[in-house]
């Protein structure tokens, strides 16, 4: 921690197409919390939603109950880094010690806190929407959201831990891992799908997007067959007809539109499940056909628990989840360079990094991604880390 | 099996409104079939649509693949008896066994079937709609069907399996067995799950119907709380209130329709189950809601795997079905005084059973039923079948 100034730059949301990038007070670590030194914060569509027409999620009249706070609020909820200071009553934390954050609130009172399931959650958040976040050099958390990272797991790994475990999760909502499965929309939740479904030797693996350089990422990533939905009538009967007529165990619906889901019901077995993590609106549905059909229709939401497995998953089993960053950039790069850069092209741009102590190394950061080509961070400058 | 004549008396579906109790030959068990002699065959909801308004099931124009016909056919699904003949080849069965008949054709070749669920079979079809079933003196069905009884299992209970295993594949379908539960819609099926979950210790269950005669059936078979649907605004927020505000862990949708969908949608937690049981057409749905509240929609058709629970339910732990019968009538009494009945009025009948052979005992079966009082049929004069 420098100690030579108690200030900071973040990246401050005050309103739709409003974020600054401000010096600002460090935050000193209150009772059970650490501060961290930001490594790197992940671009979420949930960002670029506060961005472009927010406030979404961040409270701007009433104070968000576990956070206490309104805007302005320092964006990012998918990051990682390192302990600099310690508030009073930590445990099980030291300073230097790497970390990835865990972004829920979690009330631990209500029912489902109680039940263990704290991503539903009565007062439900994420540090970096609701409260101040990760696109900032330091970060004050509670020690509860402070996953140790082990001596094999590199920050740029921890970097996609609150992506991917979005993906894990929905997996987990799919029951036992199935052998056929579609995944329908491939941003980085979708392409996380496919990876950790490679790892866990899914037979067969559909993945469907109407972007060209998205699929060529998906067959990267495990894939077993690609299908254009631009190109395609009837993406769900193509998929019935690739598993032998029968349609997919499961079908992942991570775009949140009423075709995508149509899609997945009519690429779904009998007795299958649909998997919904995309958030449409109104939907009509056949509820006719889903009921002879015995299909299921199984909401995923968030995560819980799923940092421990991603953890091991990186140290034992050699997964790697970088392949979905095509760009890292600095704090002063987080609007041209992400937001606008993902507004203007959905299809090139997967997972954007933001580095917001970049400035300090005098390393330029930003790669910049026409292509679908890869772009991973570049980990020299990060060596200090280690 | 009566010998002095070959020809027997049977309900044949010609069309809507166009049952006729005509007399017919007695079927000859062919390879792997038993004759039965009809005990009991319960009147279906799915009979009564194809009364009213058939077909629809029925196949009229191309012969099922799973029996081979066409109407005219014998209608009844939910049918019992004594084995009185074998076909060739027939093994674990033997003349005098008394049976519960499970009606489901299955191809055993097909994936689901394969995969041990026959309910989703591809060429899915019941003895009694697409084929000829029950409500007949005599019933010649393939072997696997017949669920041998115990002596401590009468025949007036085995005849309420066929209802009872779509209420337990439903309840099956619903995941761990519940803490709190709602019910809303409360014909046969409702009420029966009403009784199994109150056997399975379920501690609160919501009963909802529009019939207070329904209602006060759902109390006796062990239903908690009672919610007259035409009386409340707002049935889900009252549910939730009766779980301190939470909602049910599960919401059982038993009667088919978009209202009662939303309902159950209301009434449920966040990360709770509603089961579609009730086949609604269309319906539109606030995916959104579904998936912040991680919510589940889980179809349930018919059932697998459910006698040998139910025989042991009844040999074993006292189980008693039979509170749902509300008459049982003969062979000609089953136009004027079953679906014409049901057709008048549904609140106060329930399941009405036909007693095919009540006519050669000269006794009259017909329990009118005018209150919801308790008519269950008279054991004494099916008294020689034990
Ligand atoms: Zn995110
Ligand atoms: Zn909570
Ligand atoms: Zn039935
Ligand atoms: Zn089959």
């Amino acid at each position: 921690m420098r100690t030579d100034t108690q200030r900071m730059r973040a990246a401050v949301w005050y309103g739709a197409r409003d974020v600054r990038i401000a010096e600002v007070d460090i935050p000193t670590p209150g009772r059970g919390e650490v501060l961290i030194e930001v490594a790197y914060c992940g671009i979420c569509g949930s960002d670029l939603h506060e961005y472009a027409d927010g406030p979404h999620a961040i409270p701007v009249a009433e104070p968000h109950p576990g956070s206490g706070a309104t805007a302005p609020i320092v964006l990012g909820h998918e990051f990682c880094g390192t302990v600099v200071a310690l508030g009073p009553s930590v445990i099980g934390l030291a300073i230097g010690d790497r970390v990835a954050v865990e972004p829920n609130y979690r009330c631990g009172a209500c029912p489902r806190c109680r039940a263990g399931e704290y991503n539903i959650c009565r007062h439900f958040g994420f540090a970096g929407l609701m409260g101040n976040g990760g696109m900032a050099e330091y970060a004050a958390i509670p020690a509860y959201m402070a996953h140790l990272l082990p001596e094999h797991v590199s920050l740029e790994q921890a970097a996609l831990f609150e992506p991917a475990s979005v993906a894990l999760h929905a997996l987990r909502r799919a029951g036992a891992t199935p052998e056929t499965m579609t995944v329908v929309g491939l941003g980085p939740v979708g392409l996380l799908t496919v990876r950790l479904a490679a790892e866990r030797k899914v037979r067969r693996i559909v993945a469907v997007d109407v972007s060209p350089a998205r699929l060529h990422r998906a067959a990267g990533l495990g894939a077993t067959d690609l299908i254009d939905a631009r190109m395609e009538e009837g993406v769900g009967e193509r998929i019935r007809e690739l598993t032998g007529g029968e349609g997919v165990d499961v079908a992942f619906e991570v775009v949140g539109s009423e075709s995508a889901l149509r899609t997945c019901l009519a690429a779904t077995r009998r007795g299958g499940r649909v998997v919904l993590v995309g958030l449409a609106p109104q939907v009509s549905l056949d509820t006719f056909a889903l009921v002879n059909n015995e299909q299921s229709i199984v909401a995923s939401v968030g995560y819980r628990d799923t940092y421990p497995e991603l953890i091991r998953l990186v140290a034992e089993r050699g997964l790697d989840l970088t392949p979905v960053v095509t760009a890292t950039i600095t704090l002063d790069g987080l609007v041209p360079h992400g937001f606008e850069e993902l507004l203007g092209d959905p299809g090139h741009q997967i997972k954007i990094l933001v580095d917001p102590t970049a400035h300090r190394d005098r390393v330029d950061h930003l790669v910049p991604c026409a292509a679908a080509g890869t772009a991973t961070p570049t980990p020299s400058a990060r060596g200090r880390r280690y």
